[in-house]
């Protein structure tokens, strides 16, 4: 891809400054530029990189004529501007147009003629895919499965049967959609439902086997969402998995049959959500958190990493700790908890004054201590 | 699939009530149930959501009368009948019969006549695939292996060689089994070596490299065992890892090398088991347990989200926390973090006061203070 | 695979007693060892189960004529020797030489003629493979990527486009080395960026959906690393995410875009480590450890299971804890919760008896109390 400065300014909606026809193929961070690659000098560290006579994109105030430049872009917001320069360079994985001579799918299946379908993909019957989709080998897509307009599957992610997904999803290499909820009951009350009533006491134990519910339910995916390598979303049982519209998952993440995950989500890597958790829209969980099965979360909720969510929490709240609290009350706590040993040195330096103080209180009138 | 009414309350071993020549083919939960499905309203919440003439499963003590019914199906515990339910009706993922002819098969392996094998399959040399398999696309299955009757085995996943599978296993995609321990040692005794003997402190630091200690031994996985999308379990060193039977696996699932697992266990999503681990009967560990190399945890403990066991759990214990200890210990350290800021504020104030006490005694009695 | 104990005894560099001609095709545990299996009883316990007249390996300082043993091999570390041992023996997942036919191969990658490629191998444009190269079945690598001498690569592994890999790498089952980082924008400042700032205070919520950054940089895996099943390692945004030589790395483990993770590195399984974060040479990380994006983790450092590091730790540090402190801290401070009950009831009796040294004070003295 080769664009001029002034056609990449216009692509990321910012400003020119210096010679517009300037070509650019590529970018670099500055200092690591080769020829006809823009430099990314968004902060004063990396403007002492660039080299004279270069092109770069610099932030909004800085100034391109002091640092000898030839050409600069000139952007308000630097990561807003990394999406466009980076969307603007991106050559992909590069599928091929057309369906691999490899690939077997099932004459009942709707497959577009604009699609890409790679070696090695399987697709189910009656399966509809839509226009401008791209396959990657490896792929498998089960029977009575619905995928919208310009999907990007890459290679490995497994789709199972009766799933829905909507336009522009892109599922990273191995992620799953839709295998079997985990999901087992004991013909008697097992020692897990005991503990659950009685906080951890148990009277007699006994044999449990684990007899399957199967899992009837499929999973629907909303427009525009991204799941990242090695995840996996399970189906419900009875009704839908659903993932909201713009929602982004990381990889390795693990969302529970029957969860409800809102809109404009970000789930980063690890995170794992337990069956018929309902996730709120616009929720952000760091890398690793967990939230327990059965509870909500409500909207506009950040989780930091590592967060563990046992019980519901209110939208709008900033959680941290295992068990999840508030960030402050977290924060306070880690400082309380350091601080012990000085509380110990008091207290054990205060007994032993108030001991004195006893004593000699008896010394100066035994009949009354 | 449809059954009516009587043959659906006798595949649950249930009651029936009502008209049992209704016809059922499918389940939705009550208020979303379309003609012939039955609706699922085994709570007061549910059953407030029935029309009037439709068909239901309710609890046993609930009035399928007063609520309208055409028919139902009262059942005394409704999670295990939601097992024989969605057994009843879950058409899986329709694998077709036969071997499909893109599957690449070693001629010494052993396939039975009625086994399913799906396109993309991979199966090495001298592997013995039991009665009624069913194996989806893009399975690999390496030399040695032998896998017991009814095997489900869905995309993708991995089996390595060597590996030894019993009866009517599920394995889910993209899940491995039988990929290396990783194991290694350094020629000189390495750091963690040393810290584990100083309990932190270190000496002098060197450079270290790793070699790899191989693994020779296999996987031995029971009957009735089932295995999450993307879990892991690693091959022995010597001997084999083994995972007992009737033990469900959920998703992202990590087991390490030389790991026992006992029997009727139930690991939850990311938990992590590392190295030589011993895991008893009935485990329960919640998701994202950790459990330490070289440990064991007794049979019927459970584990609630997120503990980290790093020394040895006696049978039947219930645990929580990082590190773990007895649910009850864990809830009342909580309490007590929580009303620290209460006793550093009491602490602060004895202080003042005793203080005061020691000058006023001072100014008392000036000659002992 | 057939040695005589004396070539094995050359193999380990280590002492042969008795026979040397003794022929060994395999190991096993002390007790357990069939006909030609040599015993590993390298700790007394294991040696009491050795029988007699059989072969084994024993530590340095045990004695092979007592046992009543035919032969045996004295090594001085037995892990160490464990490595030569296994490797010795190890058959591996026996790879037919040659390019299977079903392999999708674009005519413009270069394979060496001693490679191994498996079935159902995509490799894409401009692919170069070194010399010695092992590829298992359904592997899919992306167009232009790189990887040196002696690569061993299991089945369904994922390399996307733009990698470079060194020599003598080890690529398990489902692994990923190249999908996109997780990498997005708001137009406006996110709710993520505010609390950054203000530490958990939000001031107005508002709707904000998710751009995209792509990613641009690929990544460079070092010689001899090696990456556990189904553990993802993402692409940089502008250059590459690096792996250095010698890192050993366990299954699930997550690597985020644009992190450097140094040389003889160890990530032990379900590790994450978010976008940009730096990781030392010869840093070993536990189980479940986390590491938060764009922080450095010094040399030397050793973090225990389920660490979580939030902040930089300087090189050399033992870390334990979430969030991490030095290891003594961590085990002081986990002692100090446990004897809170304890200070609480101490404090509470305080209190009970200054109240009472005040009452008696204000009664001795009431004008002064």
């Amino acid at each position: 891809m080769t664009l001029t400065m002034a056609e990449l300014a216009q692509a990321l909606e910012a400003r020119l400054w210096g010679d517009g026809a300037q070509e650019v193929h590529g970018a670099a961070e500055a200092g690591q530029a080769g020829a006809g690659q823009i430099s990314l000098a968004m902060a004063p560290a990396y403007a002492e990189k660039l080299t004279s006579g270069s092109i770069a994109i610099l932030a909004e105030g800085m100034d391109p004529e002091a640092l000898g430049l030839k050409a600069a872009i000139l952007v308000p917001r630097p990561r807003v501007a990394m999406a466009g320069l980076t969307r603007a360079f991106d050559r992909g994985p590069e599928l091929a147009p057309g369906i691999h001579p490899s690939a077997v799918i099932d004459p009942s299946a709707e497959i577009p003629s604009d699609a890409a379908i790679g070696p090695f993909v399987a697709i189910g019957a009656r399966v509809r895919i839509g226009q401008g989709a791209r396959i990657a080998s490896h792929v498998s897509i089960g029977r009575d499965t619905v995928i919208g307009r310009d999907a990007t599957i890459h290679p490995g992610a497994r789709i199972a049967h009766e799933v829905t997904i909507g336009d522009r999803v892109i599922l990273h290499p191995g992620s799953s959609i839709g295998a079997d909820g985990f999901s087992f009951v004991t013909p008697e009350p097992s020692g897990v439902e005991e503990i659950r009533h009685t906080l951890g006491e148990r009277q007699g134990i006994r044999e449990q086997h684990w007899t399957r519910i199967h899992s009837l339910g499929g999973v629907e995916i909303g427009d525009d969402v991204e799941l990242g390598a090695n995840s996996t979303i399970d189906r419900g049982t009875i009704r839908a998995t659903r993932v909201g519209r713009g929602t982004k998952i990381d990889n390795q993440v693990q969302v529970g049959h029957n969860c409800t995950i809102g809109e404009d989500v970000m789930l980063c890597g690890l995170v794992g959500i337990a069956g018929s958790a309902r996730i709120g829209n616009r929720v952000v969980l760091g890398g690793q958190v967990g939230v327990s099965d059965n509870i909500f979360v409500g909207d506009d909720v950040i989780a930091g990493g590592a967060t563990k969510i046992f019980t519901n929490a209110p939208a709008g709240r900033v959680l941290l700790g295992s068990p999840a609290v508030k960030m402050e009350t977290q924060v306070e706590a880690q400082k309380n908890i350091r601080r012990l040993p000085r509380l110990y040195a008091q207290v054990a330096e205060l007994r032993e004054t108030v001991k004195k103080l006893m004593e000699k209180r008896a010394g100066d009138d035994p009949d009354r201590a």
